[in-house]
């Protein structure tokens, strides 16, 4: 069966199931930007499982940059805690495979990839504070002028497990003055989301020499009476993982997002049954 | 050297550091609630690396009973993102070690029962919320009468990994009615530290029997006005290692916690370092 979902604005209002059964059967393979509105959006890492041990302990050292919200059984494409049926082999739209620390291949599937060694850990993702921000009356320039968002290289150090670590990379938005502290304190709801800023103003403190030259994405303006803020960003364990050399991992394409059933302002990332209360 | 702080109360308004140090010499052997003031106190587990992915993994699933806070690299006894110079070998002042699934031993140090392969990870622990609500004027009654927190087994599903599942263990605290949402937003802001309230009122919705036999600690009067509230407890991922039937497993003594560097309130459990910012 076709999904008759095709286009994005089809799928904002959809279930983060029927988002899944649209991409799963190839019918939309576009971004999942603002896609099953309310539903918790997740950055993937899938790497063997020799190394998931130091991985996770990379993840835990290190939760701003690398929240964990979800992990696989070895060799089991499902992640039951973040979603109904989920097949992590065809569930995202796209799919970077990197070989010994290089990308191979960009694809919309991974069934011919997957392996009974394979580990996948989903970590969250900035989408789930911006929406909050949006909700709360703060501007978000990048989403207004359909940019992606602006990231940079910084000069802070990663906590490293085993063959992980580096520096951090971090996203900016520009607040107005009198909102700082109002967006502070809102994105620290968010743990499982990045959480609160790790930096505000000067970007020479965190070691970015030039703010419109941005590493990935777009360079957006910072206007008069705006501070530059800086949020952890999960392009720091792709990163990290590209770094380590590993024989092979798999992330998702930047803002080609894994949807969860979970709600993106739930206290746990742990999807509730009839049997567990969390 | 040995520390000249040795009773409870000189240790209260001691730093973790200093505490630490009087547990590590043997001046200091009691348990730590009220100790080094405002610091994160942690549940202990540690078990052979073969073991650690899953448990790790099953953590992740069961956030709050189980909110991971530190984890140790293979063989290294210390855990630099908690505390400085912390030796988990010695500086917690009682140790259960088990043996195939049976309590083989309680002791006051673990330096002869370490061992290579051994993974520390280190859990939140309900001092940190209770501290908060003494704080916002929510009476703590265990604590106002100097007994343990009641504890009792239910019938709620742990989402299993490997060989750890089970049920999960609550503790009760009677809460005024009029109190309660506010002792649930309170403790909500401690995810490290088992979070909100799992259930309200009648304990036979999450099955158990009779309040005033508790399984762990002791029986506190719920009065007229007042209502029963369950948080998930941290006595759960201890009964999910004793019935995994470990080679090797050792968890503090309860009461007995390892009290860490980090504030019990940060955004965080990372200790923050020079050239870290978290």
């Amino acid at each position: 069966m076709t999904s008759r979902l095709t286009s994005h604005s089809d799928l904002v209002a959809a279930s983060a199931i029927d988002v899944r059964a649209a991409i799963r059967d190839g019918s939309y393979t576009g971004h999942t930007a603002g896609l099953a509105a309310g539903k918790l959006q997740c950055n993937l890492a899938i790497l063997p499982e020799r190394f998931a041990l130091d991985f996770l302990r990379f993840c835990q050292r290190n939760p701003k940059p690398c929240p964990i919200v979800g992990v696989g059984d070895t060799g089991k494409p499902n992640l039951p805690t973040l979603g109904h049926d989920i097949d992590i082999r065809t569930d995202v739209s796209k799919y970077r495979v990197f070989r010994n620390g290089a990308l191979s291949e960009e694809v919309t599937d991974i069934a011919d990839v997957w392996a009974d060694d394979l580990v996948t850990v989903a970590l969250g993702c900035s989408f789930t504070f911006e929406n909050a921000l949006l909700r709360e009356g703060i501007p978000v320039r990048h989403i207004e002028k359909g940019l992606n968002v602006p990231m940079y290289r910084t000069n802070i150090d990663l906590v490293p497990a085993g063959r992980f670590g580096g520096q951090m990379v971090v996203t900016m938005r520009p607040v107005p003055e009198a909102q700082v502290a109002q967006a502070h304190d809102i994105s620290r709801r968010f743990p499982q989301a990045h959480g609160a800023p790790i930096a505000t103003g000067d970007p020479a403190q965190i070691g970015i020499s030039d703010l419109s030259q941005p590493d990935w994405g777009d360079a957006v303006e910072v206007r008069n009476g705006e501070v530059p803020v800086y949020w952890a960003c999960g392009v720091t364990p792709q990163n990290v993982l590209l770094d380590a050399g590993l024989p092979i991992c798999i992330t998702h394409s930047p803002g080609h997002m894994l949807i969860a059933d979970v709600a993106e302002d739930a206290e746990t990332t742990i999807l509730k049954t009839e049997k567990t209360t969390n």
